[in-house]
């Protein structure tokens, strides 16, 4: 459940004074997201999301997020932005937390993944790295590379209770992907989402009913990295079946529409194989550091770390980038 | 969490074909609710929820809930009313699930009440009630007092751990309700709400600032059951403070709203302290059985049953209706 934080009517009345948006019409907590409390807020003026930014956001980091929101929807991407209260300012406190209303976005998210989701996928992804550039903040990845080691020993002291042997095939894959790692400025960077699962991603039909990218939402894990893992992390998170294999159509949709909007160098398409495998290894790696320190019996949904580490397999047995779609 | 059932766009877009309701714009989760999935449903038409029936709902008496749902708001209540498809069904079926789409309803509910919320509540309890009239169906309060007994019994095994002493205390409680509980047709009966807690009400202010009730939601719990055994469980509800202290300037607000639209007879006010009394047994029990029947340690919020308990004993020691604000 996304809501942490009860709003009282008074506290988000006094809050909402502060903006030119109306009448207050509706609140209702929403279900999806898992870092912040979400609501769906509908005004005189529409329909918003407010946002209170829970503890596990930096609250430092949050003029980063905004910002960037700002300057991808400013430049032609369809993202959420951030309102600004009647004074100016889009972050401000509600409840004793950072908070923001932020544009609320048309579309549905797809629960089931079909191969055409993956082109128009592929095309936002590489419009959404376009958008960002010229966004003048950075913001290191602490999920990046320099963060796998000490997640790893995290998870050491009970990782192989989840599957015998786990941790040391998590070391030897750790030790030859930062082995195969593309030296820093080989591969252009820049702003990327680096979380975009398909719960980020909305679609409408066009006219034809075909599936188009409505919206990208949740850029609480963006940051400054390689445009091509942003790919990786996409190749992960959209191109499996639920049965583990890799489904190279859906790959190849997604490639080549990326590159029908931002071509990829030759040096980021020989990199996606090991940015694959570093992608699989984050998302195993956080996944498995949340399973070990989850109280036994919880009730709570924890996403199996062993979905990626049949993912990280497979993008270390794929030692082209042909095998990906390329 | 109130999303158990993740519904696939195309699964979705088959089941909105059968509406006129135009395309479909976009669909969230809602976090609130705990028996079933419910989802913020926009479409060209507007605003909706869909609510897909999870295990805990009886399909059977679905019929029940939308057919009372439907009585009442072409009564005049503000009550979320099922969207028929173009067949005319309202109870149809999705994911394997029945399924229906009721409108949308404006407001807010409250976070933490205010005596200014207990006179519209009590308003609009009252013409709940009043809408209620006429509607055919029957269905027995399967939580009333004929319920509580073996409720009890399920929570005879571990219940003392919450508090020593408390399956005994609940014994007497039990039997003292039960030996004063009102006699069949002595008091007026009709459709009840059984769950009318402050999430389930929503408010706007009128012009002048004061909140008054834009709609009552959720009526999963209605039965056909004594009008004043609703208003008890609404005293229970709304009128004590977080310190468990009773807030007779709420009941007196509560109470003189609800009669201005429909007078207690006097038996029904007579009989408000056992009412009162065997409502807050009935939340205690169904809290104790889910404290005791969720596995330890887990993440779940589990309601605390002993903040009925502390209920329950003021409606002990409350013998007379003037106790209670009448």
């Amino acid at each position: 459940m996304a809501v942490y934080t009860e709003v009282t009517d008074e506290a988000l009345r006094a809050f909402l004074s502060d903006y030119a948006l109306g009448e207050l019409l509706a609140f209702r907590g929403i279900a999806e997201g898992v870092e912040n409390s979400n609501y769906a807020l509908k005004t005189e003026a529409g329909d918003f999301i407010l946002t209170l930014y829970e503890k596990r956001v930096d609250r430092m980091e949050l003029p980063y997020f905004l910002g960037l929101m700002e300057h991808m929807a400013v430049h032609g991407l369809a993202c959420p932005t951030p309102v600004p209260a009647r004074d100016g300012a889009a972050l401000r406190e509600l409840c004793g937390r950072p908070a923001a209303i932020v544009t609320f976005l048309p579309g549905v998210w797809p629960r089931r993944v079909r191969p055409e989701h993956c082109a128009p996928l592929g095309e936002a992804l590489a419009r959404m790295h376009r958008a960002g550039e010229g966004f003048p903040i950075q913001r290191p990845n602490a999920l990046g590379p320099a963060g796998w080691a000490p997640l790893l020993d995290g998870c050491r002291a009970r990782g192989d209770e989840v599957q015998p042997g786990l941790i040391a095939e998590l070391d030897a894959a750790l030790t030859g992907i930062l082995a195969a790692w593309p030296a820093p400025d080989t591969l252009p960077r820049g702003h990327i989402h680096a979380d975009l699962f398909p719960d980020n991603v909305f679609f409408l039909p066009d006219q034809d009913g075909k599936p188009r990218v409505s919206g990208l939402i949740d850029f609480y894990f963006a940051c400054t990295d390689l445009y091509a893992y942003d790919v990786a992390i996409c190749l992960n998170a959209w191109c499996f079946e639920s049965d583990y294999s890799f489904n190279v159509t859906k790959a190849r949709a997604l490639l080549s529409a990326y590159e029908s909007v931002r071509p990829m160098a030759q040096a980021e398409r020989a990199a996606l194989p090991v940015l694959g495998r570093g992608a699989a290894l984050r998302f195993l790696l956080t996944r498995l550091y949340d399973w070990t320190h989850t109280p036994d019996g919880a009730l709570v949904t924890r996403k199996d770390p062993l979905e990626y580490l049949r993912k990280l397999r497979f993008f270390v047995q794929a030692e082209s980038p042909g095998a990906l779609g390329l």
